[in-house]
């Protein structure tokens, strides 16, 4: 029998931690606007700290979340992981930032574990990580989508060399609106169902999503600072938030994440923080070609951001 | 074995027809937009109109949609239908409307002809009707929906006097977010996988379809006149741009028409267009108590329009 060495103290209180840390740069990039807070309690076993940053300076709307739950599996699940004698416990920390200035891209980032156990606790049955982080800009900056994928590999190649490439190609894979044809946003790193085996120990799993969630900070906050005064007019507005609702349809029609919670019955409010202020729908609404947006469209795909030459 | 009378080419007829008078009754209404007609072709078998109307005095945004496709049944279809040897036809006309002022509703109408055929074409397996319409205020006017209500009721009861009270019910069933435990809307009428019996042939169905279709006109725009030129505010429109939000949620959650599209790959542009103009999310919103915004929440339940003291 495979030993497992449970996470779930140690990694909720990682994500507790990390949320403090990103909420405070967040509050100091916008320079205005502080996190609300909404602490809730689940029956039985569950708990939540949703952070909501709304109107602010930089930041038009967005959320910092974290909770802890830890139940019977929901019926959806048990077909899918074909387990139907396990409990689950659950832990993750999410975050979307939709900004003001279409120059300054949305992002989103999540780390999470997952515990398998027997109803009687006396053994884990499986455990995983998942998480990642991805960008999506309304106009390209091409050095800031390289950036924000320099300060991923770096912190992959630190717990494993293996880990960014795989990783950066499964976050093309997975945040690709199929029904459009394009992808998201520029990617950033995926991962799902990563276990611990002879190269990475649980503890260095849980170790790497911390470093990856704090990352985020210098991942995402210096792109902000740069694009957050670019002057912009309605023209540049209408298209954020246009590309905004393929931000929605693709939260709401693809993501894992978002159906999960709406299938555990999660708290709505806290699942769908996702989903940006003021968003638009036009009837086909395609950009000039050569125009900046239509720049950004074509760059909606596969793209070796490290090795730009290789494209 | 069972007698089945193909009804392709008659029901096609009749949603042209009916594409052709609603528009028509839609652009009186408005009195400045014109439709924009994309015609479009699928390879093998399949055409389809889609009619946009947008930034008119009227109607922001809207489109009446036909489409008649025929082919190999999905893979995802062959599951549900338990069919995997045969192929498909369906032709339909589907129509939304996002009226400017917030005292207007929102409406959606559709109405289809599904057959099963084998793959030579010599024996129809299976023929069904389906369709509705149902009514999204954003500020209640009880005779609104009494109104809507009584035509829809009229026009089932020619028919067959079980189709209203079966059609509502399946309508209140069905124009349902779950994830937030209330309805769309005030309801209408709702029916799918409707077949031919003793007392309904197919003949009777279709033109029930057509009879309900062209409804629609005297069922929404006497409320378009009424309410169009009621004075709103900010804070009015903000309050239809929330709840239109709700809209996006059940059409990309819950809609079978929408899955059903985007699993056929149909043409995302004709499908999508039942979503608003401008739309918003905001965390946690919630009207005052005892507020007109309120009120209109309080109503989306069941509730029986047609016997208002029964409530």
């Amino acid at each position: 029998m495979k030993y497992f060495d449970s996470k779930r103290k140690e990694f909720t209180k990682l994500i507790k931690k990390l949320q403090i840390k990103i909420t405070g740069a967040i509050e100091k990039a916008d320079g205005e606007a502080e996190f609300q807070i909404d602490n809730w309690k689940r029956e039985k076993f569950g708990f939540g700290s949703t952070r909501i940053i709304e109107n602010g300076k930089v930041f038009e709307k967005g959320g910092v979340n974290i909770s802890a739950v830890l139940g019977p599996l929901p019926e959806a699940l048990q077909q899918s992981l074909d387990e139907e004698n396990s409990d689950f416990f659950a832990s993750g920390i999410s975050l979307v930032l939709h900004p003001q200035n279409p120059y300054v891209p949305s992002v989103h980032a999540n780390y999470r574990y997952f515990e398998l156990f027997s109803k009687d606790s006396s053994e884990i049955k499986d455990q995983w990580f998942g998480g990642g982080a991805d960008l999506t800009p309304y106009y390209l900056f091409k050095e800031d989508a390289v950036h924000f994928h320099q300060i991923h590999k770096t912190i992959c190649d630190l717990t494993h060399p293996a880990f960014y490439p795989r990783f950066k190609k499964a976050c093309d894979e997975y945040f690709f609106n199929h029904h459009r044809n394009e992808a998201r946003g520029i990617g950033g790193i995926f991962f799902d169902h990563v276990r611990a085996n002879e190269d990475t120990s649980a503890q260095d799993l849980c170790e790497f999503a911390y470093n990856a969630g704090l990352g985020f900070i210098d991942a995402y906050i210096p792109i902000v600072n740069l694009r957050k005064d670019i002057n912009y007019n309605q023209q540049n507005r209408d298209w954020q938030e246009i590309r905004r609702g393929r931000y929605v349809e693709f939260n709401l029609i693809h993501d894992r994440g978002t159906l999960f919670g709406l299938k555990t019955k999660g708290r709505i409010e806290s699942i769908l923080m996702s989903l940006p202020p003021h968003v638009q729908w036009r009837y086909n609404h395609k950009p000039k070609p050569g125009s900046k947006e239509q720049q950004m469209l074509d760059h909606l795909k596969e793209v070796d951001w490290l090795n730009l030459q290789n494209n």
